[in-house]
């Protein structure tokens, strides 16, 4: 009396049910192996490792030969499933229920890869190995973790094996409401720093003998919380600050505390360079300290904004998407950082995938005619960037 | 070879050789109670306790009868050692070298209860008993802990008992530099308050979807901060504010968090009221916020400034001070809170002591020659204060 499920569905369900939580291949990367080897794909599981971080599998699988080369890039790793007493259904079950697949990475980002893997094993069905081109998958088990022994590893050793990519597809869930809402395009960059003050610890019925740190770190943090850094462009939203935190850890009322710490974090759009944006950073503490003496470190993790400018790569994706949804997506360059800030050093690359809402929450889940849209969706896009001798 | 102690300085050395790290007696008390009784003293020991607080030993002592009635007050409990090993002396052997009494308490307060009692007994001894007058001692065991089973209970006590004071002098360490630099006539009401702001939690990338506390609570600080209370008058210091802490503890450069706290105390002189500088506070934050909403919580350990206005006491003390010292002391107002803020609810009270630059430190310590002039200015003080009929 049940319909079967889509390939799109299957595959889904499949890799749902492997515990993979970063950075635990738990049997993901094994069912894509044999998925994509059983169908013609050369496959490699690639073992990245280095002190002091988790040791990370990978996997990297190739069809076709020649130019134009597509990657689709993803991640089998999960977040942690939380309270697992609290989900409707057991969070690696796979539980479809009313049309409703359950489970941890349902749309971030088992259900991006399950799509992507029925539309291509499908193309490669119809079009042969020959059909004009390579299409890859670059899949990581790190992208939820430290972000290490992951896709800047695979990339580096994709290029050190002859692989030259001409664009990639992230298929992390890029729509906010609705299928077809937007492709990101692009992501902001993102800049890390810590402020330090140093005063004179001392009793608060004697001022004069202590120097309070918390004054200089209230001008410090009030002029960059209130700092307008530019006004946004039509491609970027406006970049944007957050002190999001102040920590001083002094218990006593009676006490002027000698040290006080802030942080801070930028996400800013392509008005800046990371170079500049520190020297307008520095320009206003400066102002603000007004020659008082204070310690800025800028976290080493700080990453460019960029854009993707390869018009062929966004118009086929968003001809696709109108053709299958009806709905012309937003090119958006909002949002948090993904593995793009890495492939976009060595191809253009786009981003496309589920909607996000319930990411990394419980209940994580995917309408399940959203994977077959997404499969359908990928479909198309792959018959436009490969078209018919 | 070497010259015999004097009273002051061997009573100084027997309290210090007493161990008495707040809260316990560590024989210091026994040891008033045997001098002050074998000279003709009513001594009581007096014990309270309450839920949650340590148990206090504490001492009243009496001699003489009638008015006037003066009270000397002070405590034989002292604060930790701190590192025993970076002392020059151990901490309580009472050990003088060159001159200098070594030893935690030496100077808050075992010395200004030595010097008072030494000058007490050599009155007593020289007008015996009936010197037109009352003398007490009110010792509590309690002023370096919580301060809940000392001398508030003990004053309550002691009026109970049908005891009535004109005039008290705490022996608190009150010279900056040099013995007869300053009396204490009155001390700064003393005010603390916690600010919390509730945002909403989110992520760095989505301010849109988040509320940064910190925002708020900048502003709301930074008021406080930058809040000019009053200009002093020639009676007080200018009121002063410190922020003492501020925390948010967010490990998280993502993140934005759900809340931030600040606290601040307020030392402020008789320009104000508890009343008055509360609504103050109130109408700077609710400025400052500008509708926004957040939380003030004012500490229920607030107190009220005081001023002693008691000429004769003052002017007896000033003048004993000049005679030995040959110095006039300033009359200060200023410096932190003492026991004097609840022993002037039943009488006048003043503060004179030893030089404080050691209280708390490795390696307190008083020249015993402080010790023996602090003796003197107490005794012409007794003579002046109870003149001979």
């Amino acid at each position: 009396m049940t319909e079967p499920l889509s390939p799109a569905v299957t595959i889904c369900r499949d890799l749902i049910r492997c515990p993979s939580v970063t950075p635990n291949e738990g049997g993901a990367l094994t069912v894509l192996e044999k998925l994509l080897s059983a169908n013609g794909f050369t496959v490699s599981r690639v073992f990245f490792r280095e002190e002091g971080t988790p040791d990370v599998e990978n996997l990297f699988a190739t069809i076709g030969s020649g130019s134009p080369h597509l990657v689709f890039a993803g991640h089998t790793d999960v977040v942690p499933a939380g309270d697992e007493e609290a989900w409707s259904a057991p969070p690696f079950s796979g539980e479809i229920v009313d049309g409703t697949l359950y489970g941890r990475g349902a749309v971030d980002m088992k259900g991006g890869i399950a799509s992507f893997a029925a539309a291509a094993l499908e193309f490669v069905r119809n079009r042969g190995a020959d059909f004009g081109g390579t299409i890859s998958f670059l899949i990581t088990g790190d992208e939820e973790g430290p972000a290490i022994n992951g896709t800047v590893k695979l990339l580096d050793w994709a290029q050190k094996a002859g692989h030259r990519f001409d664009a990639a597809i992230v298929g992390e869930p890029t729509n906010p409401q609705s299928l077809g809402d937007a492709i990101k395009i692009g992501r902001r960059g993102s800049l890390s720093g810590q402020l330090t003050v140093t005063g004179i610890q001392g009793h608060v019925a004697y001022p004069h003998l202590a120097k309070n740190p918390i004054s200089l770190l209230l001008r410090l943090t009030s002029a960059l919380d209130t700092l307008q850094l530019d006004a946004g462009n039509e491609r970027f939203e406006p970049s944007n600050l957050e002190i999001v935190t102040i920590d001083v850890g002094n218990p006593a009322f009676n006490v002027i505390p000698r040290k006080a710490e802030a942080r801070f974090n930028i996400r800013f759009n392509d008005e800046w360079t990371l170079e500049s944006l520190k020297a307008k950073i520095v320009e206003t503490l400066d102002a603000a300290a007004d020659g008082a003496p204070y310690e800025l470190a800028f976290r080493p993790d700080a990453s460019q904004s960029f854009l993707t400018r390869d018009e062929r790569l966004i118009d086929a994706l968003s001809v696709s998407i109108e053709a299958k949804t009806g709905r012309r997506p937003a090119l958006s360059t909002g949002g948090g950082t993904s593995d793009a800030r890495f492939i976009k050093n060595y191809c253009p690359v786009v981003e496309f995938g589920l909607v996000g809402q319930t990411m990394h929450q419980v209940d994580e889940r995917v309408d399940i005619r959203d994977l077959d849209a997404l499969a359908a969706i990928y479909g198309d896009f792959l018959e436009r960037y490969f078209p018919q001798g």
